[in-house]
């Protein structure tokens, strides 16, 4: 059958929380919902006649919810179900994020189901599977021959309704999309529900239209990079290297796709811009001579950079990055801006538009062409007055570091919004709308915000949240490595290096270094864009105006090591032009997503005596 | 001789450097000088004929630098004297600085001076004071009928060269400026250095002409302001008041004032423009008839507010602010984009005057009309860009909270400058400048910017740091006060409150508040500008444009008071939609001029049971 053709309403809750779900995690999530699943519905026709090896799935067993984060016991478990804070914490899991289960539920990780045993089961056509493609009729998949009925299973699927658009028809292609299920645990939990076989000539019907990997199509990496996920591909490049170069060569700019690299063809590619007096549909050939080639050197930052600190205080839900989740480039483009103004935008527009509503355009939504398997683009917004400002400097790119966007970034157009998160500098980009609202996305909405340290994946509410745009003061030690072992020399002295960024166009004006856990600080060399220009052999670039430092400085100091000392704690901190400075511990600015991690950067290391 | 008119370079270096430092470092600093002062010159005619009760005023006693901070007895004095150390410290004094005294020589102040035995001296007329005028010709000065030669003493003055601004002539009028001469140790010293006695005759013309106290204009201010100094007048509000209203009312707003309130007249007042194709000469009429009435609500906060706390980790110089040097108002005047457009600044000014000189303008500049006895004003400046900003909201006002400036606010007219610190807000507006060139006044160049924490006086370079405009991110908890004993009633509750706010127009998006020292963490409930509008009785302002959050927001959270625990340290810290946060130890942040104290707010209550 292939892929369904589900008139659902589109939506992407789950479609990047799976993304961020480790193997583990999920293993421990799906078997711990099968366990829960009597708490949420009564039992189906076909479930009654399925062998339940795995017994008990009782209430009693349903260690989910806050009370069990600490908890380590059976007797534990039993409490927590009686705790009236399994309720929250079951509602965390109807609403899809399911994530919440990641805490407290390892113990349970050890008791892997028995195989079930298979009675003589029906052969279903698929035009019968295809009736149960609905909550109402029943939710039927077929995977591998098998059918299956995961009514009861909808409600607690981690990865939300999105299990929706199966039903009715195959898993392989959404499997295919999201690697996180090729796992014994899915299959055996999967194995539970099954009700029969499906007809083999609609099996060798289904194998005829099976798509290929849906990440065939992605370009070759660096084998450099660090590979935080393979499908879609997130990689950063060592820090050593990042560290040693201004502007990050293209092949080892970190990399961060949300869903399959799209392949676009140049010739017939449209840009669409929408809410204008005059919308608009741009050719490549017409963004490169319609209006003026504006040149940004902009560092890019993942909200998730150095989310690997956070989780080493808490586990946190999200690719597990390094400090390298950051690179510098230099972007070439048409400014949004101008594009904006020849679709008609412009004061008159702007105040007709704020007195026909009530209330004017505030955002500039993108919308990507990499799509799930619905159709779901990726997508994000930015307020309008940073699109318009003359200061903003926001380029619909098509070039990076002089040449072509390269696939990975997002040829043959991206946006570029230096000073503002990643997340928001839409790749493969097919649509710009002017709006009212902010982007409806999941990446918008959902995903790229920050929250106290105290709350949870019962407590959260998305709304209460801005949506991350510009980022915080920033700065990493990239040399020495953190378990370094370095040989005490004549000198005594260690060179310490690292990068310092800010959100927003603030400027680095100082990145303090400590050689004693923070106790007593010292100033780094920062190495001005000119001195930085020079060594990739360009011509220097002007320094920053005001509010508009958009790329990283590099910086170096040489410090003496404390004699005597052989375990040595590193530390930087760096200082932007509105007086920001880094928080100095990563516990209190722990969110529940790991983003936004960015208090002093600590590295350890050995001193060996010569 | 009233007011003396030298025609000497105008120097504002220790201006205000005076008024940070306290009485006791006063005693101290001079008492050593005076000490040290064999370290500069050779002896006059005169100080030879002069009585040397404290004996010994050789290198060795001169306990003066870095290596003396941590010195505790005499025999560190003589080491630190042979310590090539005391001569960069020993620079420090001379070029005015001072304060590089402060920390290591407490233990001097035990030994105070014998009164000075006095000899009979001889009758100088005015005529032949004035002949000492200089530091060639000798510096003399009269003082209450005395005549004394403190050519020596210049190079010792803690407020730098100021003092020669009263050569040949009277100290009275300077000493009236400063108050913080007022003091027995300073007569001590003086006294020292006496020559003579001014001829009767002149003395009786001196007082004829002696000006009055330069502050005896100064308005009556409220008295419930706590008093960090009465002359120049720096109050701030009770916490608990200011933290009760959103919109500060103006009595009680926290008054920073550099030098005497200037009186102005309405009537005959200019403001003038330049560096413009038009400079203008506007009087306060065209100022509210030309230009549309703009209504900004603004929080304005002093460099060094809670600058006590960095006090508590190590003495820094400057007003020992509580939290209190912030508050919020209304202002309404006219843009400061229309007057600079009026006067012809706009796109093809700024194109043109970029290409003409290679390097367009920059900046800027303010000058008030408060004025010292040399006549140098208040001074400071802003970016251009942040002036020519459709969103920038710089405003020339006229009102405050709906009525005409207050004196001690800048009447007739001040610029706000929302997001900005303070300092930037000059009051008593006499002049505007564009310029290529940020403000040339003391306080723009060397005195409101941060350094690191291990820079001290001795190594401060202030052409390294930037000038402090936009502030980081802040909150405090206004009730309960420090040290506050709260009774544990049956809900076993306490109400935290508080204000919050950023600079650049960054909106205050979430505030954090801990009972148990910053282990665990409650959010806050932003009371949010409609119902603080409610509160006060007016039309809820509209919901902030993004970037142009000027006001601060108060909260409150009501939290349960951890059980049996007698002593809780309530915390609080903000974050801003910038997802800065504050940091969370003074320590780190700590610097010389204690601006910039924005660490987390830690209040320790005891709690007693009912």
């Amino acid at each position: 059958m292939g892929m369904p053709s589900l008139s659902l309403p589109p939506s992407t809750l789950c479609l990047t929380l799976n993304l961020f779900i480790s193997r583990q995690d999920i293993d421990a999530m799906l078997l711990l919902l099968r366990r829960c699943r009597r708490l949420t519905a009564g039992l189906s026709p076909a479930q009654a006649q399925r062998a339940r090896p795995a017994a008990s799935p009782a209430p009693s067993w349903c260690g989910v919810g806050g009370g069990s984060r600490s908890s380590s016991g059976g007797g534990e478990d039993r409490q927590t179900a009686q705790d009236p804070r399994w309720r929250p914490a079951l509602a965390g899991l109807l609403v899809g994020t399911g994530a919440v289960l990641a805490y407290g539920l390892h113990h349970h990780k050890a008791e892997r189901p028995l195989a079930p045993m298979e009675p003589a089961l029906p052969v279903f056509s698929q035009a019968e599977v295809s009736k149960h493609g609905s909550l109402e009729a029943g939710v039927w998949v077929t995977f591998r021959g098998g059918v299956y009925d995961i009514t009861d299973f909808v409600a607690m699927h981690p990865g939300g309704d999105k299990i929706l658009l199966a039903a009715g028809g195959a898993l392989e292609p959404f499997w295919a999309l999201y690697a996180v299920h090729s796992q014994d645990h899915v299959l055996d939990i999967l194995s539970e529900y099954k009700v029969g076989e499906l007809d083999p000539e609609d099996q060798a019907r289904q194998r005829a239209v099976e798509p290929s990997d849906p990440y065939s199509g992605d370009p070759q990496r660096h084998p450099v990079l660090r590979v935080n996920s393979a499908k879609p591909f997130n990689g950063e490049p060592p820090p050593e290297l990042l560290g040693d170069s201004y502007i990050t060569p293209s092949a080892i700019f970190f990399k961060r796709n949300h869903l399959p690299v799209p392949r676009v063809d140049p010739a017939s590619y449209r840009l669409r811009v929408e809410g204008l007096p005059r919308p608009l549909s741009l050719s490549l050939a017409d963004l490169k001579s319609r209006f003026p080639k504006h040149t940004v050197t902009a560092t890019l930052q993942c909200a998730g950079n150095r989310r690997s600190e956070m989780n080493a205080v808490k586990q946190v839900k999200g690719l597990n990055w390094g400090i390298a989740a950051i690179s510098n480039a230099t972007w070439s483009g048409a400014l949004l801006r101008d594009v904006l103004r020849e679709g008609g935008w412009g004061p008159e527009a702007a105040a007709a538009a704020a007195a026909a509503a009530g209330r004017g355009a505030r955002h500039v939504q993108f919308e990507g062409l990499d799509a799930d398997a619905s159709g779901t683009t990726y997508g994000a917004s930015i307020p309008l007055n940073k699109a318009l400002s003359e200061e903003g400097d926001v380029l619909l790119a098509y070039q990076m570091n002089g040449e072509d966007l390269p696939a990975d970034h997002g040829y043959p157009l991206r946006v570029v919004v230096p000073g503002t998160v990643g997340a928001r500098n839409v790749k493969w980009l097919g649509k710009v709308i002017v709006s009212r609202e902010e982007s409806a996305s999941h990446w918008q909405q959902n995903d790229y915000k920050g929250f106290s340290p105290g709350t949870d994946w019962d407590t959260v509410d998305f709304k209460s949240a801005p949506a991350i745009q510009e980022l915080p003061v920033q700065s990493a030690i990239t040399q020495p490595a953190d378990g370094a072992v370095l040989e005490r020399d004549a000198d005594g002295e260690v060179t310490v290096r690292g990068y310092a960024w800010s959100g927003g166009g603030r400027e680095v004006v100082r990145v303090d270094v400590s050689l004693d856990g923070g106790k007593t600080w010292q100033v780094a060399r920062l190495r001005e864009g000119e001195e930085q220009g020079e060594e990739q052999g360009e011509a220097p670039p002007p320094p920053p105006l005001p509010g508009r430092a958009w790329a990283w400085k590099l910086w170096e100091v040489v410090a003496p090591l404390p004699p005597g000392e052989q375990q040595v704690e590193i530390v930087c901190k760096a200082v932007d032009n509105s007086y920001n400075m880094q928080p100095d511990s990563v516990a209190p600015i722990w969110n529940l997503r790991g983003v936004l991690s960015n208090a002093w950067h600590r590295v350890r290391v050995t001193v060996r005596e010569d």
